[in-house]
């Protein structure tokens, strides 16, 4: 890229915008000015951009002006409300939240697996949600050799998918259990600490959760392949960053080992982390402030015919958020 | 039951060894005699029961004299080398280790599924894997109303079931990564506090744990149903006590949620909590330490035809082995 761009990071105080301005830093993005919006309330505060202090204004309709790419990060309301204006005042959107991903107009964008749909944007690219991506990175690969009918997947989401608010929750709850303090319960509705909560997004009539829904409606996009079936349970677990999930997949050709992690091996962005005999396998807490997701625990599944099970971690701030929309920002 | 037992508890230091003495008080159990065996280290100090200090002694080929039941709870080798004099003195030992449960002659029992396969004994009894009793106390009448071909599942493993040890380490780890100090490792490969680890128990050629392939084994012989599949990835988090297991399960007949609820409503042993829309669902925080296990988030699973999805917990400690071993004791 010969120009630079002048980059907006919308909900720049988050969780994700946070990891945003350090990923824009990371891979020398051509960012020839940023501008960082938030709420009001965060308005006036400043961040650090390679060394400066770059002051948060408030978000606002005509936030845009001169905008060529904005990297939306504040929840769903805030895209629908603002990512029109955005488009209107000239800019791409790539947007995290969930607001356009089932939107036909809208690519829905994981580079490595589907890179070529940000040709067709309209103004607006959306970014997969977290547990989706970290998935599809070692299920896709898999996919393209032997053509993957339906999955069975169970998450260990950590804290910090939730937000900043949701990680100092689980820090202040383990003070207070170590402390033997009452537990104080604010973002999720249970402890947290010690505890796990088969409880991620809101509930819809079937039983699922949105989140566990997530992976099978938008795995069909990202892979083109509307007959994908997922069913899933979403897990939250005292973990700071980085997502697990376990996943039995079902293909239609005959799979092999040998063959599966060859083609792992040759995918950008996962890395093979399998050696059972020396406890090598993928774990969140190695995977925390990696870009690259890992797979390991691979096996040929004893309960299907044309099976696999593996194991996925992956740092959702970065490849399931941040590191995913920068590398969209980077194809546009 | 009219007469008075000589019980020994073999383990009595353990973390189960514990919930046995608590549960034998908490049912009344007929206790005439208590003997309480553990490893040479151990003798000498005493726990209580029933407000009566009974003091430990060291486990010896000859310290079963007079004993009618014996809960094993020290771990394979020991019942191994220790369950056949148990017998020979004419004791029916309940061993809560994987030693015997798969050899033919010994029963394995459940006592709300196969109790009456207790009648077979000859001698030695076996309690089952405790993350595989958990499951199947949800599974079970699931099964016995549409018939299970398969279940996926994946577990969340409180780390007392690893025992006493597990339990300071993880504590300990905390206390270390809450103070800034460095963390130490003895019982686990890698960091348990704030981190998820896909490794429970010993890794098989298949790529799976003998923990994972317990499910499928000790399934079968508890439902008496030899094709049974199960794919298993067993996982350990940071809960101190009660596992969960998540499950995709996939029957013969057509299933319903109101007759799966209904036949899960009047099994002993289990209760159903499922209001997603309370936030009620089971929790390993609100299980431990209850005899009964919970099951909830039951759904028609959408990638299965004949499918239903749950999540299961229980106190492993409890019904995973203390409780069921005393149950089992109940039967003789």
């Amino acid at each position: 890229m010969s120009r630079n761009y002048h980059v907006a990071i919308v909900g720049a105080t988050g969780a994700v915008g946070v990891e945003m301005i350090r990923t824009l830093e990371k891979r020398n993005f051509p960012v020839g000015k940023l501008t960082l919006l938030a709420s009001a309330k965060s308005a006036g505060k400043t961040a650090q951009y390679n060394g400066q202090d770059v002051t948060i204004q408030e978000l606002r309709e005509d936030s845009f002006a001169g905008v060529d790419i904005a990297l939306f990060s504040a929840g769903g309301g805030i895209s629908k409300q603002f990512a029109p204006a955005a488009v209107k005042a000239g800019a791409v959107v790539v947007d995290n939240s969930s607001a356009f991903r089932m939107d036909d107009s809208v690519p829905l964008v994981v580079p490595e697996i589907n890179g070529d749909d940000v040709k067709k944007h309209k103004g607006i690219i959306a970014n997969p949600n977290c547990t989706t991506a970290i998935t599809l990175m070692a299920l896709f690969p898999l996919h393209r050799e032997f053509r993957v009918k339906r999955i069975f997947a169970s998450s260990y989401q950590a804290v910090s998918g939730t937000g900043a608010q949701a990680i100092e929750e689980l820090r202040s709850q383990v003070n207070s259990v170590v402390g033997g303090q009452p537990v104080v319960k604010k973002v999720y509705p249970h402890q947290i600490a010690f505890n796990v909560l088969p409880h991620v997004d809101s509930f819809l009539d079937t039983g699922y959760t949105k989140e566990e829904m997530k992976m099978q409606n938008e795995g069909r996009r990202i892979m083109h392949h509307p007959t994908f079936k997922a069913s899933v349970t979403c897990v939250r677990v005292p973990v700071y960053r980085a997502h697990s999930v376990s996943v039995s997949a079902e293909f239609e050709k005959p799979v092999s080992l040998d063959k599966a992690r060859q083609v792992l091996g040759n995918f950008p962005g996962i890395g093979i982390v399998d050696d059972p005999s020396k406890n090598e396998y993928p774990l969140p807490l190695n995977c925390a402030g990696e870009d690259d997701c890992q797979v390991g625990r691979l096996r040929l599944d004893c309960a299907l015919d044309n099976g696999l099970s593996f194991w996925v971690s992956g740092d959702q701030l970065l490849k399931g958020a941040a590191l995913n929309a920068v590398q969209i920002a980077e194809l546009i």
